[in-house]
């Protein structure tokens, strides 16, 4: 065989928006299989507003990707040279290999996704992947929302919002998210069930969080920082609750980040911040999981996935996180479905 | 009798610092006992950095005092008369009746202490009181200091900080507080069994943190705000605990108090913040009491109290609070003890 492997290595650390330059595709040979290893070909690569801070040298949860290494992502491959005999040729696995079209990695280290007829492989780079995972322990595990409660959701049509919000509905809370534009909204409300959805865009945000949360805020799904992080935390009740689960609105900003203008909310209210990433959860994967797909099943969780095609499109795509022009879990298709 | 009583009252808000005018010490008679009621003489009147919060019209956790109302605070005082067969006269009690010398209140509103020879009535005020409950709580029930564990401690010679830091020392962590002053810092490393003092006021702190916490910090009792708060929150580990107990640095600002500079931070290493007041905790006062006033007759919790004479100087005195001329849990006696 004489394939050649195209992979996106970091070149130099962005400053602001990602720029030309930045990463650089490249051509490999696909090493030699390793006892034990599998190869992978990439069908699927997740674009996260996690990769910006991994470009970044900012002080973080994993190491940073280092200069002149291959761009991290989580992926959706198919196993096309197995030296595992747990792993078969086929498989359809998840792996964490990046930016590229091949990777080798220890059949140990791969996790096979079940193939069900009419459950989109698609809906486990979102809904029932990651990005469900990220929703679910965030909303449930820390934003522990209750039947009657109010609960905000920032990006609330990104693929974490969206599940975000519906997750808090099935627990019975009135479910009020904010999003970039008329057409996101309408989805929110009239797909997904939120009782309400704020045109950050459009909107005055404060005036539109007092005529929607009448009883303030109880749980703070936060994705975002920021203006719009300052004026939910101003409407949050005693002892209500704030999963971090990001702050895209400064990851193209140099140096520190600053806090909430209100920051002494947090101690008068009584809130309980926690910031949490969704790799700290792995022990609970496989539960959660399960759940997840069986909401998406039963129709009960929806979800968008945006698709762009071509490797080669991976960073120009990415840049879509941080203006909003994707619209649903943003995904590029590196090579067709088995 | 013909009794007179003092009343410190509220008439104007106060615009940063505590000013002359900004309360008003004025003579009323004393009302006549309702059935039910108890008249209590107060010894001792407990000043605390809330004091300022309840002066201004901030959005805070209890109403503010209103304009021309007598100014709200902890004391100690003796029962003189009584209406309440539960409540025999000469009972000392805790009630929180604010800056007066008498008060006049129900019965079942009052929590008598009880007397024991050697312990002195100073300690309900300070290590065996709310102040003892406010550390015990947010030490142990957020912070959950483990044995190995770093534990910072801000306005660690303070009336909670100084507590705080002893208890987290009885679950086994290393402690280092921060203080103004070498005198309160040779006596939280020399007296209270500190491992480290930061004096705020001489030493670099980011390098003196480097310095005594060389595995980060687990743990961090928040009572300061500002740059002392950055620069321990940049030194915080993974899945960190951080009680807010204050923000001492910020109440004599007008205005929202503005956040940390990296409150990424909280985000990165999956910090726990969680905001709270004492009074969250009430249906555990007579528990946690008992433990406190356990660990100061074994000698286990050592506090210190600093005493101003007479009423009419509690408003010259609850500005040391903002300043650290004080040393030790400020108290104003009143009266004198029975």
């Amino acid at each position: 065989m004489t394939r050649k492997n195209r992979q996106w290595v970091l070149r130099r650390r962005p400053e602001g928006e990602i720029r030309d330059g930045d990463l650089e595709l490249v051509e490999t040979p696909i090493p030699t299989l390793p006892d034990g290893h599998v190869l992978v070909r990439t069908i699927y690569l997740s674009l996260d507003p996690t990769n910006r801070i991994w470009m970044s040298d900012m002080d973080q949860y994993m190491p940073p990707v280092e200069i002149g290494a291959v761009m991290r992502g989580g992926t959706l491959g198919v196993v096309e040279e197995s030296r595992d005999p747990n792993v078969p040729v086929g498989s359809v696995v998840l792996p964490f290999t990046g930016w590229q079209d091949y990777s080798v990695v220890p059949g140990a280290m791969v996790r096979p996704v079940p193939r069900v007829p009419g459950f989109p492989l698609t809906a486990f780079m979102s809904a029932a992947g990651a990005t469900g995972l990220t929703a679910y322990f965030g909303m449930l595990d820390i934003g522990q929302p209750k039947a009657g409660e109010t609960v905000a959701v920032s990006a609330a049509a990104g693929a974490v919002g969206s599940i975000a919000g519906q997750i808090a509905k099935m627990q019975g809370a009135r479910v009020v998210g904010l999003a970039g534009g008329p057409d996101k909204c309408r989805w929110l409300t009239g797909e997904l069930g939120f009782d309400a959805a704020i045109d950050y865009r459009s909107e005055d945000v404060p005036a539109a969080l007092d005529r929607h949360c009448p009883k303030g805020i109880d749980v703070n799904f936060e994705n975002v920082g920021g203006a719009i992080m300052d004026a939910v935390l101003a409407r949050m009740n005693d002892f209500s609750r704030m999963p971090l689960c990001g702050l895209i609105s400064t990851y193209n900003e140099a140096g520190p980040r600053k806090g909430p203008e209100n920051f002494q909310q947090i101690l008068m209210k009584r809130i309980l911040v926690k910031g949490f990433i969704v790799i700290d959860y792995m022990p609970r994967f496989a539960e959660a999981s399960m759940e997840l797909v069986r909401w998406v099943m039963e129709g009960k969780l929806k979800y968008k996935v945006h698709v762009e095609q071509g490797l080669d499109n991976a960073v120009a795509s990415v840049g879509k996180l941080f203006t909003g022009a994707h619209d649903g879990k943003l995904l590029v298709q590196v090579s067709p479905e088995p």
